[in-house]
Parts: structure tokens; C-alpha cells; sequence
């Protein structure tokens, strides 16, 4: 058994999401592992790793949609608003969705389904530049 | 340190949770492992796993009742929408809740409380096969 | 590759945020790991682990204002409400949280943003006694 750590900076245009399923299975490649645990950690509070259908734009619109209907920017309520009016429901949309994902690897290749992509969910409103920590064990 | 890996297909008969606890506990029995991680990840974006109360099925129901209502079945403002009135809705619920599940083994068992049991929840409301891969490292 | 286990106890006195970045990394600086993975896991479906804003109280007022107003305690169409109107709403609020997060290790210590604590979610009213297992692997 063996580990490789790597961490990758991801810039972002604002709120949205960024598919880096390529970036990560080039990461990957660069290691002899066949079969083992990828792991993807973000070292943020307000933005989200996650999978998602990745064939559709419309589907990631859609899910902008909910998610803004179901956390509102700039409600009177937020005491947590220095940032601005995205600063608290960014907070929210992270806890709601995930900082890290696991994904097995098997013959080398990580075992996502046809359709699920990688994507760094961008909840600020304002450009980011985003650290992800790739940790892959196995042998 | 060890691991193995192995893949499970998990037929649904449409929207909602399916218990797997058994069948995850016989794949650890299979193994010599006494202390160490397992990893559940499931290669679909319209289903989830997720640690659930197991012992009163009308839990299962009321978390059933909210996400229907939080997540409503076709909405007009859904433009994802070519696999029917569930298919939008289903991406929605599988991020909000999960793909992959980790749970620790100690003492040759998972570290599963009382009435924590291990739920595949399909999402979607005809029959599906979903492939699940069970990732365990340890010694 | 190495692995080490540990199972810690928190005291809850009532639902809230509580911090326990501290204790976990007083755990993590008894073993001479340098490079790996922190697993977490809660062995409860009525409270949660995350990673969240940790410098100012007022965000975790706010979560907290938003998922009582998204999960309302004491709702007349909850069927599992035998431990209490917040009965089920905390199943819920587990559902859309997590159970485990995983952090990986860097020079020895975690990969923690800036702002962001580890907390333990109690999300009963009355107080609670939460185990904890973190389990750790690299070398």
C-alpha cells in the first residue's frame, strides 16, 4: 500500500460549476495505482465537491435554480454578511452539498458511472482561486 | 495494511430506501480485516447512500414525505427534463444528500450505532440496478 | 502505511454547534503521522459532523435559523415523533448534512482552511452524549 498527495488550485470565474474530472484523471494517471481510494478535499467553506450529472448543462442550471430559490442571497435575516449578500447563503449551500468526495479506483481508473462528472461548485458571486487536496492510497 | 474491493448490484423497485446493512456486513465477513475503513460509492447520479434510523419504517416515509415536498416531481422550471417528471428532481436529492458513505471497522465489525442502518435511497420512480463498490482498507 | 484508531465522547448540552477542531487535533498529535487521511465518523442519525465557518458565532446562528425554518420541529404530518417533536427533524437535518468527513493530513496536520472548524452538530433538543470514531491512515 502506498499514498500520493498532490494539491491543485482551481480559478473561478464567480458562482457556478466547474467540471474537473479531467484535471483529476490526469492527476491520477501520473501514479501507478490500480485499484485504491481517491479522496478530494477542499480547503473552503463556501463553495462544494460533488458529482453530478455532467452531460446537460441544463441540468446544472436547474440545480442553480433550486438552490437559489431554496437559499436566497441577501435575506435581512443573515447576521453573517460582511462579505456581502452571497457570504452566509455560500456557507449554507456548502453545508447542504459536500467539501469532500471519495472515489474508488479499480484497474487504474476511477469507478464513476457514464454519466458523473467532477465539479467544484463555485458558491461566491465574485472570481476565487480554489485549493482541492487530491490523497490516493492503494497499491 | 490490506485492501479489498468489491462491487454489489442492488435491484430497485422504484423510489425509496432499500437496506443493504446485511448484505454490506456478509462482504466484511469475507475479509480478515479487524481495524480499518469502508468505503461504500455508488456510480450513479440520481440515487444515494445514506446511514439512516433502521428500526421504525415510518422514519423512512416522513424523510420520503419532506424531500418530495422540498424536491417536487416536475416542476415547470425544470429544462432537465428528457428522462421524465423524476429525473431533474432525482439529481436534486442525490445532492443533497450523498454518493459515498464511510464507515470505520474495529473489532472485525463496522462502528454502526444502535440504529444506524446502511440505505441505498433510489431516487427515481421506475425499477433500477444500481452498482454499488465497496472499498475496504485495513489490516 | 499505518493506521490508528480512537474513540472520543462529546458532551452536548442541547442542539448547536460545537467545536472540536481542538480535540481532534490533540488526537491527531499523539500518533507520528506526516502525510494521510482523517476519518471522523458519528455513530448517531440525529446529529452531524462538518467542516464550518469557525471565526464568527453569528454564521452558525444562521445555519442554524435556516435548517429550523427548512426542517420546522413539531410538524403535524411527522408519523416517527415518539422521542419529541424534534424527532424527526433531526433525522432530517442529519440526512442533509453528513455523517463522516475526511481530512487529509499534510506535514502532520490537517489541510484546514483558514476559517474552517470541525463541528459536531447536535441536533436534539435535550442533551446528548456523541461518540465519535476517528480513524487515521498514512504514514
Amino acid at each position: 500500500m502506498r499514498q500520493y498527495q498532490e494539491q491543485i488550485y482551481i480559478p473561478c470565474r464567480g458562482r457556478g460549476m466547474y467540471e474537473i474530472t479531467l484535471q483529476v484523471r490526469q492527476s491520477l494517471e501520473t501514479t501507478p495505482l490500480q485499484c485504491g481510494m481517491l479522496t478530494l478535499f477542499l480547503g473552503h467553506t463556501s463553495c462544494s465537491l460533488m458529482l453530478h450529472e455532467n452531460n446537460d448543462m441544463r441540468a446544472r442550471h436547474d440545480l442553480e435554480n433550486f438552490l437559489s430559490q431554496l437559499v436566497p442571497d441577501g435575506k435581512q435575516s443573515y447576521a453573517h454578511s460582511d462579505e456581502g449578500p452571497d457570504d452566509m447563503p455560500s456557507h449554507i449551500r456548502a453545508t447542504l452539498t459536500n467539501t469532500s468526495i471519495n472515489i474508488p479506483i479499480r484497474d487504474g481508473k476511477m469507478v464513476l458511472g457514464s454519466w458523473q462528472g467532477i465539479f467544484l461548485y463555485e458558491h461566491r458571486i465574485l472570481q476565487q482561486r480554489r485549493r482541492i487536496t487530491l490523497h490516493l492510497m492503494g497499491e
